[in-house]
């Protein structure tokens, strides 16, 4: 185990009806606010009625940022840093899931920065400070809520880039399963793949970590246990919250302190986004067991056996390679059942004319990842995917 | 899941070499410290030295509290608070294990309060405000490094009662794993058991949290591990490090979280401890086994089949029953195979006057438990254990 320093601060009100308590969190910090959100969801399932009703009973001013995207853009993250600027807001609330809360922890560290704020997705280290974030989860995947990165996209450039600083990490995070279960059967897999992979993102990784390990195959089991029952009953309230639990810890630092790795398949990802706008975790699973049997070697045989026999339930007594295989496959046919293409495809995704470039961008981010793929590869793993 | 409220908030610096933090972290909260330890072995292994070396180094001047008891009794959470008030302390710091960081946090209580001390232990409400808790682990065990808990034993009455409050949750903990590598081999097995014991009171609860009994598994399975490695290399760096890390997150809320259960085999033991003055997990591994065996039933059954599966790689082909005893059995054996007694004859305790007064105040603390046993059946597991 590497060394390592913990500090995850976010307190978490997690249940039914704890949005009661917002008033109170958000008076810890300030009187005015600024919803950050993306369409008319949250304004057909009830969730704005509420959070609007509290704050007027309590007093407090809002301004409003919506429109955000699902990959979220530069350009809303500018919106959102000027309007705090401009009302003097002190606290930032966004409401949804990762887009909206990438969207803005970057609002809330622009409208501590005098220069463009693309500059603070592009450089990290250039932030220092922001606005307080309390968010309100309308959907398990992203972590956005209790980590402390946001992801940015620049349509003009075709970038999709992550930033992160520990001013970022959530103050506060309202997580109310109840407030998924309007989620799509379609975006409810997506976002069960994109979990899933953030977890196998850490659990592939070249460090020890036994205990690690063993919290992140938990997880895993717990996205294959209720990633298909929420798909198939989006009221099952144990589905929807273990899944939302499940989403905060599979990337809130806890699977890969001590055991760092660089991420292999999101960096790949990303790519597609940038390009393509696709959906995350769609991509992610279309991409992961493609990008598993690439790796697959002498080498990562032994963990790929581990993986399968203790989160597939594959037979220890099977020959390495076999059990790994059959980790993989059993990887792919979920993804598969819960509805998700397995395709790119299947998303739209015929011309491959910019693979190569894609390729290249994605193989640079790759060195210290669990295998460091060449260009070459990477861009292998975009053909068979196709 | 329940709802739940989840506020961790310590900073753990964790790994070789940590110690080089302990100035800048003291420096935060104030510049004259209590310290707080045991017997002799932090001036044998050289940690006092270091930690006075670094405060003299900072201008941070220091207190201090010696000779805690592996049960701390409330004389000495007096006698720290005593020093607090008069040399004006601003930071607590406990080096040790579980014994010290418990001693110290009702010492930064009692330093806040104006009445005596124990009130602080039987009346939890009473702690409103501490002085802030720095600790330095030593021993991996009672997860008190990153818990709000504190237990206190005052022999005059024989009572050992655990007092929580938010305000006890160390600020800071510093965890380098090479400290524990002078522990003997018992206090390790012992340690381990401790942990195992806090994750298996969590485990077995009425509440469900599929998530949680994963993580559960994955800590447990980390002392299996662990546990007979570093008791045979105590060196072993990998092993140090995992059960130091695994006892914090058996304890510090994670595992309770949604999934509330009030605890079974601890409140037996202290009464052990309280009476006999024992090694809390001796007393532990002791009872739990048999604690098991009373209450497996067919209410039971399915619960103890999944430890036994999950933990102890029972096969699932067994018929529930026999699985479950198998569970069990390889539970005392781990004990055993550690090192540790099996028999309270085997630690001295051989007078059984005291079972009847001891069953009936540990079954009175049994409400809520996952089976709430009568004060003969607790009477009966004493005698058996004997």
């Amino acid at each position: 185990m590497e060394n390592f320093i913990y500090s995850i601060p976010t307190t978490v009100y997690f249940g039914k009806g704890q949005i009661e308590n917002l008033a109170e969190i958000v008076s810890q910090y300030g009187k005015k606010v600024l919803l950050v959100y993306g369409g008319g969801s949250i304004k057909r399932n009830g969730i704005y009625e509420k959070v609007t009703a509290i704050l007027t009973g309590a007093g407090i001013e809002w301004e409003e940022l919506s429109g955000v995207d699902p990959n979220p853009r530069v350009e809303s993250v500018r919106e959102g840093a000027a309007i705090c600027k401009e009302k003097g807001i002190e606290v930032v609330i966004p409401i949804g899931g990762g887009s909206s809360i990438d969207c803005a922890k970057v609002v809330a560290a622009a409208a501590c920065y005098d220069g463009d704020a693309w500059e603070l997705v592009t450089n990290s280290s250039l932030i220092k400070v922001a606005l307080p974030i309390i968010a309100i989860l309308t959907l398990a995947a992203t972590g956005s809520e209790m980590d402390h990165i946001a992801v940015i996209s620049n349509m003009t450039t075709n970038d999709k880039i992550g930033t992160r600083a520990n001013c970022l990490r959530p103050k506060a995070a309202i997580m109310d399963p109840t407030y998924t279960e309007s989620v799509s059967a379609y975006q409810t897999a997506s976002g069960t793949a994109d979990i899933m992979s953030h977890t196998l993102e850490s659990y592939f990784s070249n460090f020890e970590g036994y205990m690690h390990d063993r919290m992140a195959e938990g997880i895993l089991k717990t996205c294959i246990e209720f990633g298909m029952k929420a798909v198939e009953n989006p009221h099952d309230y144990e589905a929807r919250a273990n899944l939302m639990w499940a989403s905060s810890w599979a990337i809130n630092d806890f699977l890969k302190l001590g055991k760092p790795v660089t991420w292999s398949v999101h960096p790949m990802e990303h790519e597609l986004s940038a390009y393509y706008d696709i959906t995350h975790g769609v991509g992610l699973a279309i991409l992961t067991p493609h990008w598993m049997r690439h790796v697959l070697d002498d080498r990562t045989v032994e963990k790929f056996r581990t993986y399968a026999v203790n989160v597939w339930d594959v037979s220890k007594e099977l020959p390495a390679y076999e059990a790994a295989e059959l980790g993989i496959q059993k990887t792919a046919e979920y993804f598969k059942a819960m509805g998700l293409p397995t395709r790119l495809s299947e998303v739209g995704i015929t011309d491959d004319s910019k693979f190569a470039i894609m390729a290249e961008k994605s193989a640079k981010k790759l060195k210290g990842a669990y295998a460091e793929l060449s260009k070459e590869v990477v861009e292998q793993i975009f053909r068979e995917a196709m």
